[in-house]
């Protein structure tokens, strides 16, 4: 019979977290659900995907442990929204949950949450968790949030969205004894980006690609140290913005990631430096005019200068950029989009080392040491 | 064999507009080309969804009349868009287009245009149109860019969206003796917008909703005088946006638009002011609550407040808003997205007459005159 208060707007912007994950329609209608924690001093909020789990937790003064109990998503995300007061009045009373803000009070059903799945985080010490995560994820490592969101974001593009091609979907993360990595491959291209801390003995996960997409959204913008945790075939992670507690627990994937490090060429015929900006920019022009199955861009780099052209049904298109090039000249033919977002995480200036018109070629950013890209070259 | 230079920008400002127009697919493929007319000292571009035809007719020094051309509009508005430098120059050369622009270069296949409808746009006097429209559209008016703009955009909600219903899928336009008005209906609500000027003897002309937006697309934010045409059963309209003419043409819709007259009420048993504001953020709140179909709201107006409430099967809503009413207190049902859709052209404070609790009800706006609304309560 508790009245919880909260003010409207830090309020919403953790629950968008929520309104974001929850499907509007899943095979599995309590998914649809948002959960609901009454605790000591605090409430949780709670929803999955069946694939993620989050949890959002909000300090609120005086409040005491309840049942948990399950509220539909969509419509009490849309009332949220639109609620005309700056506070907000949040009642739980027995099966039905009061929401009241300014002159609009409502009434919302609330479902019981007994055949809920049980959700399990991460806990850090001295938290209450709520759930039973006690343990489950014996293996810790505290990083800068830009730090992670680096790795993850620097990466994402390569993984397959195939879904047929397992481990390609996913983003590997190594504790190495010199630094973190984070790498990814659709067998095609592949990226690779490492920070030196944290170091680790040889820990590798496989993140899903959509559950890296869920951890870049909770990242996005925030500051200061982040928990990353495995256990029991399971990612978690546990951040802090501003007075709210927020935690996402995933699976990781099965399977072995391919031996990567022997696709990254070493020796180079041609070693070529150039504005990343400027390429981009040539190729998104070129890839209107190119086959829309291989996007295939036609490079011909030699000395001072890239000639970049491309030629489908509609006609032909050529391009000149400037370029420092050291080794022989040399003729090859990309996929323009594997090279565009090879490209897409440099600013200023870009390095290309070709070891061959065949054999995969090496993509670096002169400026941001940690990252590179290996694209292979279509076969003409 | 000509090369015609444009300053990138304007020109790409006006090519949109025929890029939004033009189909990607179409079951008759060469609308999904653009046309070009190289005239005496402009170039003209063309192209239609096979409903709307639209043209822009942009100035070029020194540009000499030449034979229509097609080029496929899809990469060339994707092309035209990245282009690297500040002018853009075209050639036309036999049986392709050359784009270039800074340090790239394109060629583009054309298409013949022999087998393109030939268009007929309204031909202001002095201007060559290229297109034969001499005498096409006898019936001329001339007004203001935003006057036919509110005209047109006040009533367009009101329209049926249902491919089977006719008429009440276009926006009548009438030119009485009193000045130009503009009516839509689907049965069920009625809006009316009406200006002092122009003024005619009885004009009746019926635009499909479809090509009223394209009309409210090409008006949007453009001031001084614009020409609206009628004759053959087609309508054309005329403007100028700097130094670009722009002209569109579209089918009428035939049939006889419903008597509009009769159904709006003119004695009233209870008459409401309030803020359209509040009232369309509480309609919102409680459509989130309402059935999905009728979207079904009460209303209790009496005295100095109206309580709004809605139930569905997620709970139940209530909100009150103040009002200052006259007449006797009143309970009544609506389509709170009717409702919502009447209220809101209204700025500041509406004027809500009851006829009866399932009887026609009519919104006015109390400071903007012209506008009127009808909407039927729902019989609960």
């Amino acid at each position: 019979m508790k009245t919880f208060i909260f003010q409207k707007k830090p309020f919403i912007e953790q629950a968008l977290l929520l309104e974001r994950l929850i499907p509007n329609r899943n095979p599995n209608p309590l998914l649809t659900y948002l959960g609901l924690v009454p605790g000591k001093g605090a409430l949780t909020f709670f929803g999955s995907n069946g694939e993620v789990d989050l949890e959002v937790r909000l300090p609120v003064e005086g409040a005491e442990e309840g049942p948990r109990v399950l509220v539909p998503a969509a419509p009490f995300f849309g009332l949220l929204k639109g609620l005309p007061g700056e506070e907000v009045h949040l009642r739980l009373d027995g099966p039905s949950l009061e929401l009241a803000s300014g002159r609009f009070r409502t009434r919302l059903g609330l479902a019981g949450a007994e055949d809920y799945p049980q959700l399990v985080f991460l806990s850090p010490a001295g938290e209450s968790a709520n759930h039973p995560g006690e343990g489950a994820f014996p293996e810790e490592v505290t990083l800068e949030a830009e730090d992670l969101l680096l790795l993850l974001t620097r990466v994402r593009y390569a993984t397959s969205n195939d879904e047929y091609r397992g481990v390609f979907r996913g983003v590997l993360l190594e504790l190495r004894p010199k630094g973190i990595r984070a790498v990814a491959t659709d067998g095609y291209r592949l990226a690779l980006f490492e920070r030196d801390e944290p170091r680790g003995e040889g820990l590798k996960a496989i993140i899903p690609g959509r559950t890296v997409d869920e951890m870049v959204r909770l990242l996005r913008g925030k500051r200061g140290p982040v928990t990353l945790a495995f256990g029991q075939g399971r990612v978690g992670l546990a951040l802090r913005d501003g007075e709210a507690q927020i935690r996402l627990a995933a699976l990781l994937m099965e399977g072995e990631f391919p031996d990567y490090e022997r696709v990254i060429p070493k020796d180079f015929v041609l070693q070529a430096t150039f504005e990343a900006e400027a390429m981009r920019e040539a190729l998104k022009r070129l890839m209107v005019l190119a086959d829309k199955e291989a996007h295939r861009v036609d490079l011909l780099l030699q000395g001072e200068r890239a000639v970049l052209s491309a030629e489908g049904a509609y006609g032909r298109g050529e391009e000149e950029i400037p370029i420092e090039a050291q080794g022989k000249p040399l003729s090859l033919s990309y996929n323009a989009k594997h090279l565009l977002e090879g490209l897409s995480p440099i600013e200023g200036r870009a390095r290309l080392g070709l070891s061959g018109p065949t054999s995969p070629s090496l993509l670096l950013a002169e400026e941001e040491r940690g990252y590179q890209a290996v694209v292979v070259p279509l076969r003409v």
